[in-house]
């Protein structure tokens, strides 16, 4: 699509720091999925003429102007207001909204269902309303005078709910049309490996693009392709696709999946087994992941946090020999570790983490980033030993993604090393 | 001070929402903390054309800009290019940096360190140099037509490490006078029960100021002052600072203090206490939360993740006839649970969390957001029930807060209720 589009973050509380703009960040990479080009990000405060010339500025340079935050009775739905004020368009009252307030905020709250506020149910005259299932505000959509005006609230959960089940499919079928993407996401190479990899396919990639995403430990790749029909878009895709599954082959953990968790727990469905975790530097993160996953009931037994020797003697059977003699950050641990937990819990397969996350190494010199993650199946016991570098955070979060990258390892039939 | 900033992010993987703006976040809490006014942030691309207007647009609403992001020989020095020519200051070399970052070079890379770039090393003339000893590229300070101009790299590390070592002295030292908070945190309350409870406190707070900000389940209020000296700070803060605790009484759950959790973790080391976690609907977000917090081995057992009857029974002691009669979801089986968990783990104080997080009820017609919390002490063990309302994250995360609350309550000796 060829807009030049500008995200308005309307709140103080950005200004002061309380917040990240995370609003601005989900609504960029959503966006440029669909072919807008992003051309600014803007923040200002709750106050209508610093937002009033802002407008001013974003409407003389760009086409799309999308606003979140600042709606909402707590806000004296600023945004809608000024925004309203400037286009000189006008303000009608929606009476449909009012009941699906009023629906929202008694499921939510039950009886202490705070008092509606009707001025949620004006919406600016010949808008497009998105309607919000996670929240009470409304967001809509206008056209005036060749500029497309969206107003979003500012909670990252409604933000993204309209934006995903209202902005997108909007500019999709405005456009004509199909705009597809498919991600594909690896473990365990670093993003300028990755370049490498790929960088003849990235550059010629034009229909479909082919473009990376990093963070901590992971790489995207997002494949997406314009066309008259999703047959088009695939049939435009699979060549570059395929090649490019080819070339990261087992790094690959998944196409169109939103984490190692998510697919574990698809693989363990697929296959009708279930797991369990003994944590000791995680303290909890591989089940708290696990468990962010809905249905993960079905598969996931439960865990041991095993922060103390006296834990993982008395509740997972880890024999005492072993720990004084190789200490808790070990290999034997490990692997001590994973048996106890399956064999309590009764699952078929388990996974153990021990290591130091830091901030100190640990009592017998262990270097901060050393990890031991042991892997429990029928036949045999493994263990894998890391050292993942600094950062208390950054540990945790590696040794639970090494977890899950060994679980669908062992599910897809690939080497465990 | 009175300078109205605005923070200026260069960088095009903003725009596509690789990362989010944390800069412009950490900027604005240290530059409010010292009493800068934040009134905008802007992002935009690698684009010299579009980079020039928009510092064009700030220096004639802004009188301290702050420039994140485009330094450093990958971003061919884009943005000191073009500031510079928007101000009309000339670049000159500063050879002294040379040997700094060589020095960085070598510590971090060793004998690979790669070839250095001299590019680096000039700067606007007349400028402050922010000196980085945790990257290569130095930061700077000029001041040009009443405009206070502020260069940082983007990388959140080295853009936090300047701005707390460079840019915040340079501006105390400027400006004189000193600027205190204190973050009053509550559990329990509403933001509009705190607005309602505080209103005339608020209205009339000018020095110190009063301002609420809310999260999932929880209102923080901060205090700030400004004076000569920190005492003088503290001095105007105090009457205000015991008016505003004595009001919000035992909701308050502490001063100066990042979360429940860790003031959990503070009380426990203080009373020589231990604890533990039996969890079913949270699945380990308690032990992940208290294990987040640097130190926690100290006062935390361990836990059990409970995610099946199997492991509620067999792992925790929760007789059978129990789940049977009551089902998973009930005061008895939350109370068994804190009690086995406690029993097993041998720690002093045992929290225990059961409840239906959803997507649906459960199949004994529980709504989602009904959540017992056991918690058991050596004297007896209470359990309070909830009803959360609906979210699967959002419940979890309450339910968790309810858990540390309790623990809190039970050390400062507050009714459990």
């Amino acid at each position: 699509m060829s807009y030049r589009a500008e995200i308005i973050a309307v709140g103080t509380e950005l200004l002061l720091g309380n917040i990240a703009n995370t609003d601005a960040q989900f609504l960029s990479e959503q966006l440029s999925s669909v072919g807008v080009d992003v051309l600014y990000h803007t923040a200002v405060g709750d106050n209508p003429g610093r937002l009033a010339e802002v407008i001013d500025i974003a409407r003389r340079r760009c086409d799309l102007l999308i606003f979140t935050g600042g709606l909402g009775p707590t806000y004296d739905d600023l945004t809608k207001e000024t925004v309203c004020r400037a286009f000189g368009v006008e303000l009608e009252f929606h009476p449909e909204i009012i009941g699906e307030i009023r629906r929202y905020l008694d499921t939510v709250f039950g009886a202490e269902a705070p008092k509606l506020d009707e001025q949620q149910a004006y919406l600016p005259e010949g808008c497009a309303v998105l309607h919000n299932a996670v929240g009470t505000a409304p967001g809509c959509i206008f056209e005036k005078d060749g500029v497309t005006v969206v107003m979003l609230p500012g909670v990252p959960r409604e933000c993204r709910y309209l934006t995903e089940h209202g902005l997108i499919p909007w500019l999709r079928e405005r456009h004509g049309g199909v705009i597809l993407s498919h991600d594909l996401r690896t473990f365990g190479l670093r993003e300028p490996i990755v370049q490498e990899m790929l960088a003849d396919l990235m550059d010629e990639a034009v229909n479909p693009s082919l473009a990376p995403y990093a963070k901590t430990g992971e790489v995207m790749l997002r494949l997406t392709a314009k066309g008259e029909t999703a047959e088009e878009c695939e049939e435009l895709m699979a060549p570059l696709f395929w090649d490019v599954r080819a070339r990261l082959g087992e790094y690959l953990y998944g196409v169109d999946v939103d984490s190692l968790e998510q697919r574990s727990v698809q693989l363990l469905k697929e296959r009708h087994l279930t797991f369990s975790a003994a944590e000791s530097c995680t303290g909890g993160l591989i089940a708290k992941r696990v468990t962010d996953v809905p249905g993960a009931s079905a598969v996931f037994m439960g865990g041991v946090v095993s922060y103390t020797n006296g834990v993982k003697a008395k509740v997972l059977g880890v024999p005492e020999v072993l720990l004084e003699q190789y200490g808790a950050v070990s290999a034997p641990v490990a692997k001590a570790m994973a048996e106890g937990v399956r064999r309590i819990t009764g699952s078929d397969l388990a996974v153990s983490v021990t290591g130091v996350a830091g901030p100190d190494k640990d009592d017998r010199g262990n270097e901060v980033g050393t990890v031991f993650i042991g892997f429990a199946a029928p036949e045999e016991t493994t263990v894998r030993e890391l050292h993942l570098g600094t950062g208390r955070e950054r540990v945790r979060t590696l040794a639970a993604h090494h977890a899950f990258d060994i679980l669908r390892r062992y599910l897809t039939g690939l080497p465990i090393e």
